[in-house]
């Protein structure tokens, strides 16, 4: 792809460490270091070679991240057309075309294309915010969508990752933790039994702005493990050492 | 006190930053840095006037650390004669007989002693494990009651702690990580609203070991803060200089 193959207004981002590019639209709604980390949070199931579907994909960013580390099957589930639109022109442009795939489609729609109770892995980089009236009734459209929980909730995000996975398959989702009573009463709803977390923190001395989280459905209830803190950025605003090791160096091949 | 004043087997231990000291007796139950972090994290209600009530009270060490930081009352629950006993020598070591007394009693029995409804802030520190028929066939009572849900867990005791709470009065728990889940969901089957979190991680790099819990009793759902992590330890086995600062200096003034 060449620069003249971007839409106006888009542009490439990249995780060098994992040497994948993504096509991005500022305007529209851009991928951030959480998506970075649910993908480096994730471990793929059947060394790699399963199915893994990515709900409510953006531009693709999470679900071609942890692409890289597998060689199975990826399908990226995206509502909106001309970021799914996006997300398949990242595909192609790293050359995924043979494992990963986007569908355009409402993720509690999707059971004709995902069958039941075949999928390894699901990642979500879900809506953060939920919704009152006053959110409802200020609409811009594709960052609304992927901010509040317009077209989907956790209690139905929960729902439809159930219904996808296998048991024993593995549920990740990145969130804020000012959510954090509302995810866990969503998953311990649908059987997905929380087993680790790791809280993300700006700066040292800050609460926590993120969490990640990895369930399994139908596990045995108990043992969740919190994993040490992520410190995103040093007092001068720099990415920390731990986070450079993510975005640069050689941190996934652990 | 004079040593002579000490029976066989104890020693006092002590808080140096809030100038407390505990009678201990290693052969039967010794409070740890738990209960120092518990009464840390642990915010007076009513600029510190307020009733407080320790729930499984041991050797008395949340309640009498905590007791230094408020000018109110503090009851002490303990069920086990001998423990509730040497939380009560505690209490005239430290001169605090005015403000501070122990109920040698079943918490779930408490309620011709301490009103339900009347209590500002309850905390507890409460046995970490759950019973499986292998843990209640080998009994060692002191030790066992104290770190196995045998008398109390966690269901029973959000039910004791709401019932004895006023509306908006705060819970405060120390537990294992791997609690988790049963703690979410004991406390919210009793309207105990979780407010602050607050991981302990033995070691940098290594997973949380214990967790410190805020619940306002009726409070709004939602917004969970996820405060900065402790380290207890250096690579070197000492106190890290977060928490020297609470066991020696001056970080209980904040």
């Amino acid at each position: 792809m060449t620069d003249a193959q971007l839409r106006v207004g888009e542009r490439i981002d990249g995780l060098p460490s994992q040497q994948i590019k993504i096509i991005q639209n500022p305007d529209m709604f851009s991928y951030s270091l959480d998506a970075v980390l649910l993908a480096y949070f994730a471990k793929p199931k059947q060394r790699g070679r399963g199915l893994s579907v990515d709900l409510g994909a953006g531009t693709g960013a999470i679900g071609l991240f942890y692409a890289a580390k597998t060689t199975g099957t990826v399908k990226l589930v995206e509502l909106q057309k001309d970021l799914a639109e996006m997300a398949a022109r990242s595909v192609a442009l790293n050359d995924l075309n043979d494992r990963v795939s986007v569908l355009n489609s409402d993720m509690q729609e999707i059971f004709d294309e995902i069958k039941p109770g075949s999928v390894d892995t699901v990642l979500s980089n879900p809506p953060y915010f939920s919704v009152n009236e006053t959110t409802k009734q200020n609409l811009d459209e594709h960052y609304q969508l992927a901010r509040h929980e317009i077209a989907i909730d956790l209690p139905r995000l929960a729902q439809v990752a159930n219904k996808l996975l296998k048991n024993n398959g593995k549920f990740y989702l990145v969130h804020r933790p000012d959510r954090l009573n509302d995810i866990m009463a969503a998953l311990a709803a649908r059987k997905l039994e929380i087993k680790r977390i790791q809280f993300v923190y700006g700066k040292e001395g800050r609460e926590a702005n993120m969490v990640l989280v990895e369930a399994i459905k139908g596990g045995r209830p108990g043992g969740v493990r919190i994993l040490p803190p992520i410190i995103a950025y040093t007092d001068n605003d720099d990415y920390t050492d731990q986070v450079q090791e993510i975005l640069y160096g050689s941190a996934w091949q652990d």
